[in-house]
C-alpha cells in the first residue's frame, strides 16, 4: 500500500462531554503537526463492541486510502489484553483486539497485523484508564509519520472476530436480525440489499408470523407514520417508519429476529 | 465571486451518534484532500427544517467570502425531490430545495441557483437513504475543487422558501413570536433587535395580556432566576433567565406568540 | 515562548445543538484560513466553571507548546467583567476571567496577563450575549496571527482563582472529595495518584465510616459490577465500577467527602 499520510479518523466511546477525544487529538497533533482528524463518532454506548464494529465497517471505506483508522472501544483497558496495529491493502487500523475492528478487516485485504508492543511508541507514561490517550493516539501519530506496522510490535496472524449473526435461508425466506439502531430511529438489518433487488419480486418484513412491513424503495414509499423496510446506505435493510421513528414505535431492538419473505404481488 | 476554495460547512440533523456526519467526511477528503470541515451542528431535530433554515442563518455570515455551507436536512431523501446548489455574491449553498437554505439565501444576492442532475458528480452509486453522502458531500467535494455551480444542472430561477413568520405593528406594539429555542433554554424570536434599540424608550415583553419580563441590555440586568428580554447574537430579541432555562420555566415553545410592547417608565 | 503558530482549542459550555462553536470556528477561520482548531468540549453542563476548569487541566498539557486554549464558559457575559488572554511558559489561553482558567494556569509558569481591552481586535459589534464569537474567537484568531499579548490591553497580575478543595492528612488517611463525574459515571477526585503508589500498601476509599471500595491497578481488578478505585489518567484517582456507572449505582456527586485510608493486608 502506498500510505497517503495525513488523514486519521477516531471512533470510540467516549462521549464528548468531556475532554477524552479532544485530548487524544493534541496527542497526535503533538507528533504529527497538521495531521487531519476526522470523528467518526465518539458515542458508541459504553463497551458495545458490535455498535463500535458495526459504525466502523459502514464509515471506513469512504475515507481515501491510506486513512489511518483509530478505534478505541476497550472494555479491558488497563488488563494488558492485547492492542494491534492491521496494514489493509488500502487502510490502516488501530484498537484493542477485542473484535472492534472486526468487521472492517473482514472485509479488507490484510497485509500484516502487529501486536503493539514497543513502549517507544506510546507516551512515556501510559496510565491504566485511558490508552485511547497514552496507546492509540501515540501508535496512530507515529503511523502518521510514517512508521511501519511492522515495527510496532511482533507479528499476529489473525485477530479477534465478533460473532457476525448469519442471515438462514429457509425455504423462500431469509431469517435474519436486527444488527443496529440508527439516530432515527431506524433498525438496520443484516439482511443485505441484494437479496431485494431481484426484479419483480415483492418482498416484505416478519416478525414471528406477523407482517411488520413490506419493502419499499424509499421512506416515503409508505404514507406518513407507516412503516417500510428499504434499501439501506451501509448494504443493508434497513426498517423505518417514514417520518417517525421505527425502534420505539415497533419496539424493536438489537438482536430481534426478523424473516424477509416473499409478499404477494399487491395491484397498486 | 472570487471563490477562496477549501472551506466546507455541514448543518445536518444526522446527529453525532452514528457515523453519519463523519462519512461525508470521508467522501469529501476523497476528493479534496486537505479540505478544511467545520460542522456548523448536527443536532437539528430530525427533519426540522425551520430549526435548520435557522441555525443556518444564523451562522453562515460569519464564514469566509467563499465558504461552501452544505445542509442536509431532508425528510424527502430518496423520492428525488430537487436539490440545488446556489452561488451568490460571497457564498456556495448546497441542499435539498426544500427551504433548509431558504432564510440564508433570503440575506443573500443570489447569482445562480442550479438544481443538481448530473450523476457525474456524485457517488457512483446513490442509495436512497443517504444522499447526504452519496450527493451533497460528493457535490460539496467538486464545489472545493471548482466545479462551477453551472455544469452541476440546469439553472432554476428560484427556490423553496419556508415561511418566516412576519412581526405585526399594532399600535405602538409588535406582535411577533418565539422561532427557536437553544441550548441554554433561550428563546430566541423573529423581533428584531433594532426595534428597541431606540433610545430613551423602556420596552416589556407581554404574553397575551401579561407582562413576561422586561427588555434588558444583557443577562444579568436583572436578578439570577428572574426573566429578561436581551438584544441577541443573531439579530433577534431572546427571552432568557439569568442563570437558567428560560424555554423551560416559562413554558416556551416555538410558535407561541408574543408582544414587544412599551412599557411605562420605571425609576430605579 | 516560541509559539508555533497554527493550533487552537475551544472549550465551551455552547453544546454542539445549535450553532455557537460552528460560528466560532467561522469567525477565526476569516482571519486565519488554514487554521487548526480542535474541540476540546463544547458540552460543560452550562455555567459549570469548576468542571470547565477540570477539562481544561486534565486536556491542556497534551497540546503542543503553542496552541492557543480558548474556553468561554461565562455566566457573566454582557457585564463587563473583566476578561483575558495569559502568555505561560508553554501556551496561551483566553477567557474570561472567572477561574475558567485557573487550575490550568496555576500548573503553568505565566509569563504575562492582559487584561482584553483593544476593541480592534474584537468583531466590530460586539453582542451582550455571545462574546464567545466577538471576543473570544476575535481575539483568538488575532494570537494565531501572531499579535502578542501585550497589544491585547493593560497587563494584570493576577487572574481569578477557582477554589480548589485541599486534601487533608488525619493520621494514615486523606480526607478528599469528588471533583468530576465523567462520561462513564467515574467518580474523579482530588486525591492524587502519588498518594497511593507506596509500594506494598493496601488503600481503600471510604465514605463516612463506611468501605466503598479498595484501591486497585485497573477497572477489572475487581469482578464486573463491582466498584474499584484506580489510579486515573488526570492524576488523580477514580471511583469505578467495572463495566457500570460508579456515579449512579454509588449515588456519587460532586462534592462528596471520601477517606483514602490504609486497609487491612488481605491475602489473595
Amino acid at each position: 500500500m502506498k500510505i497517503r499520510p495525513g488523514l486519521l479518523t477516531l471512533l470510540t466511546d467516549f462521549g464528548t462531554a468531556d475532554w477524552f477525544a479532544g485530548t487524544m487529538k493534541g496527542v497526535i497533533l503533538s507528533r504529527q503537526p497538521g495531521a487531519q482528524i476526522v470523528d467518526i463518532t465518539h458515542a458508541i454506548r459504553s463497551g458495545d463492541l458490535r455498535a463500535a464494529a458495526f459504525a466502523l465497517a459502514a464509515a471506513y471505506r469512504f475515507f481515501p486510502p491510506g486513512t489511518i483508522h483509530v478505534a478505541v472501544v476497550d472494555p479491558g483497558v488497563g488488563t494488558g489484553r492485547p492492542a494491534i496495529a492491521v496494514e489493509s491493502r488500502d487502510y490502516l487500523f488501530v484498537g484493542p483486539d477485542n473484535g472492534v475492528l472486526s468487521f472492517a478487516l473482514r472485509r479488507e485485504t490484510i497485509r500484516r497485523i502487529s501486536r503493539l508492543a514497543e513502549p517507544r511508541y506510546f507516551l512515556p507514561a501510559v496510565s491504566r484508564t485511558f490508552e485511547g490517550r497514552d496507546v492509540f493516539a501515540a501508535v496512530g501519530a507515529h503511523l502518521l509519520a510514517g512508521v511501519p506496522v511492522s515495527r510496532l510490535g511482533p507479528p499476529q496472524k489473525t485477530f479477534h472476530q465478533l460473532d457476525w449473526p448469519a442471515v438462514r435461508a429457509v425455504g423462500n425466506s431469509f431469517r435474519g436480525e436486527v444488527v443496529y439502531l440508527d439516530k432515527f430511529g431506524n433498525a438496520l438489518t443484516n439482511l443485505e440489499n441484494e437479496l431485494v433487488e431481484t426484479s419483480g419480486q415483492h418482498w416484505e418484513i416478519r416478525r414471528g408470523q406477523r407482517l411488520l412491513c413490506r419493502v419499499g424503495s424509499s421512506y416515503q414509499s409508505v404514507p406518513l407514520e407507516k412503516p417500510v423496510a428499504v434499501p439501506g446506505s451501509t448494504g443493508f435493510l434497513e426498517v423505518a417508519i417514514n417520518g417517525g421513528n421505527a425502534a420505539r414505535k415497533l419496539g424493536l431492538r438489537v438482536g430481534d429476529a426478523l424473516i424477509l419473505a416473499c409478499g404477494r404481488v399487491v395491484k397498486r
